[in-house]
């Protein structure tokens, strides 16, 4: 995300209290590998290989976890947990069925590996929550 | 959804063992309910209340809940729970933003009315999983 | 849509003067017909035919044709005509690809329906609009 | 977007003789302008404003406008064109509403800024394609 949106995103969270302290560069970094899972995926997804339904779900909802994070105020810590399980658990399909086939697609290699980031991304963001909470 | 269209869903449906037996009525309801809340929650964030954040994601959650049970293939029994859950936690925010203008806006009144109906047809797929499993 | 939330929609709409006088049946007809494109098209796209792409099109561009008349306030007339266009050809584009497997795939021959009943009812707006404006 | 996988989307192409010869470096700029313009109008969408129905509008084009060209084996020459003057008509209605509040808001200054760099992305991609029709 461009750094200056983001310098104004983070004086928008000041005035949520419930959200604890978050780290913004945490944040930021979650949001950059959904939209580079969401883009991942889609391109994936054009394949008409097995994991095109997984990656056409993992699509949508690495974008609407991403819209989440731009729009903290209709957000509670609990269903930011709960978005955040979800995003995760998408990830994991798709990254598995693209793993089937890594070795005779690159662009399900490359859809494997944005999907490991967003989850790995997304952990980051539930740990820094249980840690401010 | 179309009644013709849920037919052909429900045969391709047929070939996911995983997914165990699937009540498809509880699904149909389910998708219905959430494009149904998609669509509320549109026009109540038009508003420009402060439900309105709130309405937006849940709008966005509904949306890529119901695809996601639109393409079953791509879908675990671990990631659909994750998914329920999470739109079950949009739809909660949503509607307690939106009951505390519930007297002063019908919009409102309505989108909080629908989100309780997503919530509970979310919850009635998860009862369906679990009894199926 | 609703018939309660739709009321509540025309209610807003009145206070947009340069929208003109818009017969909100034929709107809300044009609401429900990309609701149900897009539905059509996310189950089409699932089967991993030379369609899957055009489907996947064609459901995005439905969607966000649907909202944007949910959300009138941020349009104008401009703008309408040149999304209808879109929607329109988006349309086109998925009914020609799924009336080539009309025959072997009853999804496909329900999605070109849909995509049909689709650009119709975006017609339809247009030729509203123009006689309003 | 991923370079990378920009490299695998341009392999596909190849194989796609109506699209004529596609300069990819302005697509991967157009996908890459819309995607930040979806950002920057979701984040400007969240304040409240007059603006708000018309970044939420221009948020869903810009992704629907990415994600189509992510997904170029299910578009024309005639939809593309299409689809680039409703995304182009999206992003001057949101840039106009944001320009009213540029002095009040950064995020609407840059809201606006993101919206001129995706019309003149996607008029570059219009350019591009009559040039090689």
């Amino acid at each position: 995300m461009d750094s200056m949106m983001m310098g104004a995103m983070s004086k928008n969270m000041e005035s949520m209290p419930d959200m604890g302290m978050m780290d913004m560069s945490v944040m930021q970094a979650c949001m950059d590998a959904c939209a580079a899972c969401e883009q991942a995926c889609t391109v994936c997804s054009t394949q008409m290989m097995d994991c095109s339904p997984a990656c056409m779900n993992c699509a949508d909802m690495c974008n609407t976890m991403m819209r989440s994070m731009m729009r903290m105020q209709g957000m509670t810590p609990a269903s930011m947990m709960a978005m955040l399980n979800a995003c995760i658990a998408m990830c994991q399909v798709c990254m598995d069925e693209c793993m089937r086939h890594a070795d005779d697609s690159d662009v399900c290699r490359m859809c494997a590996q944005a999907c490991q980031a967003c989850m790995d991304a997304c952990m980051a963001m539930k740990d820094m929550m249980m840690a401010s909470a």
